[in-house]
């Protein structure tokens, strides 16, 4: 990032609304320009990708928060503070596996979808808000924590509520531990 | 809007980096999506119109603002009510013709151009941040104020400060009622 250090403290708050209507006019125009959802879906997360590959050093200059030493530690990170900070909402944790590696951040309420009515009948396969899923995935790569993370219910859909999964990767060091 | 009414106040406020990382997301992808740099600032202006729209009555709840008696009043207001809330900056305003229709919001930094270090060299007529522009229109046009928004000077092409000029248009009963 180009920020100058030292730069004076600034009011890094913005109100809500105005990003989540420029976000649904992004989801809009990219239902213009792919047919299926699943391109639409896609295009989301990569341009998340992008976004949490850059948003990671803001987040922990701002944060100030130290090294995470679990998953189970680092998820919580993302649903207290970067939740938090970046969208104004705690999603809640669970961890869903007894590997220790996937865990889910529930949303009972969604401020990206705050405009949104539903999904029109022929986008029933959009997942409406998979930037975040991609800006998530970028931000832990860009902490050598490689991770698929996905939409496993939608309250657009239909859910009762909005969750996330997230599946921590094996590292490769660890792989090629294995192997050798 | 589909808000309910007496919904309990909740935190509007997030941070401003995400949404800038997205606006950056979607200017690219209509940067993908049209080759010509006007048809891009159109596409912008006219998304940002259709969000402007929206927001005005999310804007006229929040801040229980009186009717403005003057296109100086709404300026002021656009620029110390509005941009405080949704951008968190203050433009200054200056007034530019004898006709006292003629505004400037005078921007020596501009929120949306965080993460932005200069245009493309093939990208030089783009206006980055017309959305705004449009936002702007359209939500005067829904209190019945017509006018032009446009970008009169933008940093990111090498001027000192960033300068959005807001023409209000003679309402159409007044060139009706001159007409009869």
């Amino acid at each position: 990032m180009s920020r100058p250090p030292g730069r004076k403290q600034e009011n890094h708050k913005i109100s809500r609304e105005l990003f989540v209507l420029t976000y649904g006019a992004l989801v809009a125009q990219l239902c213009k320009d792919y047919e299926k959802d699943e391109d639409v879906n896609t295009c989301l997360d990569r341009m998340g990708y992008g976004i949490g590959v850059r948003l990671i050093d803001d987040f922990l200059a701002r944060s100030a928060v130290k090294k995470c030493r679990s998953y189970s530690e680092t998820t919580d990170m993302i649903a207290q503070v970067a939740f938090k900070m970046y969208l104004g909402v705690t999603p809640s944790v669970s961890c869903s596996s007894a590997a220790g590696n996937e865990f889910s951040l529930i949303l009972d309420k969604n401020p990206l979808v705050d405009f949104v009515e539903e999904l029109p009948a022929e986008r029933s396969s959009l997942c409406y808000c998979n930037l975040l899923c991609g800006v998530i995935r970028g931000a832990l790569e860009m902490v050598h924590l490689a991770a698929e993370v996905t939409f496993l219910q939608d309250r657009l859909k239909g859910d009762a509520v909005t969750e996330i999964g997230i599946t921590f990767l094996r590292k490769a060091e660890d792989r090629k531990h294995k192997r050798n």
